[in-house]
């Protein structure tokens, strides 16, 4: 129990000590025995509630026994993502150094709203970023030593919605930050792409009657000529097209709008190119897949996720742009209370004018962390690994004449059905789900609904796609004779 | 060095172990001596970056050596936000409960978008902020069983920004999410709001020129009667006021609007009401400052930051809303991939439609294990503590006719100036922090620099206290007799 001494109530350094070593030692055991447990949680709404008391604690508990408490009522409330039988939506993947880099960011505490608040928090984020432009073979021109740079916003959303701000700027001559959008701006994307597009036109005052959501082709990638189309449409309309986002990897089934052809027009027409590559960006660091961020060179902006499929915990999304000055001027606001020399003398980068909020974590460390940890070359062993995994659970999916690959697969992610009802396929994955094995999700192609298995969970190895395929069939041929 | 083996390059689970081990033990050493570092870094720009190598490691290299390097290269770069000397700004506090909760929720790695993809994520966090509303007095209506309810935020800046975003579409009934803000919508704060809402209606799409900053009195607090005269001749002019900020303590002073006066103005004129108590709130858990929250039953939405002073790092901002829905029918998009059977049913809480981005980490635990750590009797003591020793502080300073209190001294803040020239008090605040021995911060009033000293700090004892005034006298000292 808490009790007050010379440290008043808070927790002595020795028992930190204690305390800290018992949870490093759970988290390592919950590495372990992860499988073990229901991917998806079972517990009903209202259940973990109904475990905890009406009110907060007046006097202080032990630690002990709020981890008790945790494993008790939290635990069995929690879907597990980092679960090697994790195969839904795309992974959110972690790893020991970045659980430590976190762990350190949280220790120090430090807030690195500025480059005076902590020089280091941001001069090692700058700089982690400059070494991912070269992992990841991104143009130079996104590197700080030139008139772009990079920055890690917690989601991918916010860098969307961050690119949209400064492309809003840019085309009203920054004459939005004082008056508003005017009403007339329109911005393009596809329908498939990402729904924190339509988000970030609601936030930004674009509205979703301003946002075109251009049609795909049978390889669900923008179809550019209807793009170009609809522009000129706009234009005779009086409207003013202003800003596009391209996906290198959508979410439904990683489909590829093709870059090049779409910065084309985005030239012709002086639109601000976005490019979202959340999940499959990661992959470009292998050579084989390097041409994934073709045309990423004539982009206004791009961003990826190590969050997703690079070994690094939720959040961090990295961020770049091409003229930084554009992104700074759009969100700077410098009241007194904030004015320092160093800021005066421009000689430093003030992530706050990169991003939504003020205020940010120290994330650079875990992402240095997680870099020097693997190496380059132990990031493209695993990315090539799970690439691999994939193609042999379509290997698997092909062999079974019940089954049919509803979409190229492309990297970590399969697409695909039951060659039944949609009524069989929407019970199966109910059924999977249900069963704690393995937790999968859905998309609708072609107005028919699918199965979603991306691999890009840390620990996930051949035994356990193995495993959550014959799941897979075993609980199909259930379900079909019971029928 | 990482090697590949059965774990491929990923860190063993007994390698996990040793270095968690070694982590905890710098952490809890670093909390012990953190009083040893120069609070603020004195490296100049560049110096961090020049000390890393230009690319990133083809091969791994051992947690050790990166420890070192962050031992040698970033440290000397970290301004010590956790430092018991540090008084600049507002405090970023943390404590041991906290960093550990941060830790578990990097090592389950859950993404909280919704309640599906993790349901203790989002019940936990329902519960424990509406214990919140209890240990603060808040108004029952913020509380989840209600109409309303809370959310965690990354910052008071992306709150005030969800409030002026919900704000914009009741007082448009759901046509700017659509259509865009119609650029006659005006928001209203004073000259002492925080540059946060500058920043958010610069993103929403208000645009400055439509944030009207009302004059304060000598308490530096709102004039209600300027404010509402500004209204009558905004409306009188066609614009549509919609939003008012209220402030329970500035930045720069602790001033406090009189948020009952504010509210009937907003109430007559159908303005939506947000208070901002970022820092000053958590006072209001002990009873002798429950009347700061003096007429926030009255307001639609109010925040506050457990991550300035309620011992739980950054980031960790609680977010209230009178009607849950207006804020959710604000920002939620609802594409095939995210549907599920919960969602559908409208009995869960999916927390994506509360906030800017679509992914969340679980914030939750780290709030938890504070409150339940310290119990509510601990957070008192401590916050109690701070307070009387700002009030030390305040008796100081009157104590010596060198100097001046600069403002009415309110909880743990201290505003002051030296009686000499404006330079001086420039010269004293640079010599001061390049001293390394403590940090403080600045702002202006009355046209004139002033000293801000916040105490607030998780380990600030009065022998700090006393050491940072002894250092300051002795500083200003020096100043004058060299001039």
């Amino acid at each position: 129990m808490s009790v007050k001494d010379n440290h008043g109530y808070h927790m002595p350094p020795q028992e930190f000590r204690r305390h800290g070593y018992a949870l490093i030692d759970w988290l390592a055991d919950y590495a372990l025995n992860v499988d073990q447990y229901p991917v998806l949680s079972q517990v009903k709404p209202g259940d973990v509630r109904a475990t905890l008391p009406q009110s907060a604690p007046q006097i202080g508990e032990s630690f002990e026994q709020v981890m008790a408490d945790f494993e008790r009522d939290i635990l069995p409330g929690i879907t597990h993502w980092q679960s090697p039988n994790f195969f839904a939506y795309f992974p959110a993947n972690t790893s020991g150094p970045s659980i430590l880099g976190e762990l350190l960011s949280a220790g120090l505490g430090v807030q690195g709203m500025m480059w005076l608040t902590s020089h280091a928090c941001t001069e090692l984020e700058s700089h982690v970023l400059d070494w991912v432009v070269d992992i990841l073979g991104l143009p130079e021109k996104f590197k700080s030593s030139t008139d772009g740079g990079g920055v890690i916003q917690d989601s991918a959303s916010s860098a969307t919605l961050c690119a949209l701000l400064a492309a809003r700027e840019r085309v009203t001559r920054f004459n939005a930050k004082e008056a508003g959008p005017n009403g007339r701006l329109v911005a393009y994307c596809t329908t498939e792409t990402h729904s924190s597009l339509e988000k970030a036109c609601i936030i930004a005052g674009i509205g979703l009657k301003n946002l075109r959501k251009i049609t795909t082709g049978d390889d669900l990638a923008m179809d550019v000529s209807a793009f170009s189309s609809q522009i000129e449409q706009d234009k005779s309309d009086g409207l003013i097209p202003f800003f596009a986002c391209a996906t290198i990897g959508t979410t439904s089934t990683l489909a590829i709008d093709p870059v090049p052809e779409i910065a084309s027009v985005c030239e012709q027409h002086r639109l601000w190119l976005h490019v979202d590559a959340a999940m499959a960006g990661t992959a470009a660091m292998c050579e084989e897949h390097r041409s994934l961020h073709r045309g990423v060179e004539r982009a206004d902006s791009y961003c990826f996720n190590p969050h997703k499929w690079m070994f690094t915990n939720f959040d961090c999304d990295c961020f770049f742009v091409a003229d930084r000055q554009e992104l700074i001027n759009t969100l700077t606001v410098l009241p007194e209370y904030l004015r320092n020399p160093a800021t005066d003398s421009g000689d430093v980068i003030d992530y706050r004018d990169w991003q939504i909020p003020l205020g940010r974590r120290f994330r650079a460390l875990k992402l240095w962390f997680v870099i020097r940890h693997y190496g380059v070359e132990g990031l493209k062993h695993h990315i090539r690994e799970h690439v691999a995994l994939a193609a042999r659970f379509v290997s698997w999916v092909n062999a079974n004449d019940d089954f049919e690959i509803a979409a190229s697969p492309r990297l970590n992610l399969v697409c695909f059905r039951h060659r039944s009802s949609e009524e069989l396929n929407r019970k199966l994955l109910e059924a999977l789900n249900k069963s704690g094995r393995l937790f999968l999700s859905h998309t609708t192609l072609d107005e028919k609904f699918c199965l979603r298995f991306c691999v890009g969970q840390t620990h996930t190895t051949e035994a356990h796609v193995a495993a959550a395929w014959r799941q897979i069939e075993g609980t199909a041929n259930q379900l079909q004779s019971a029928s």
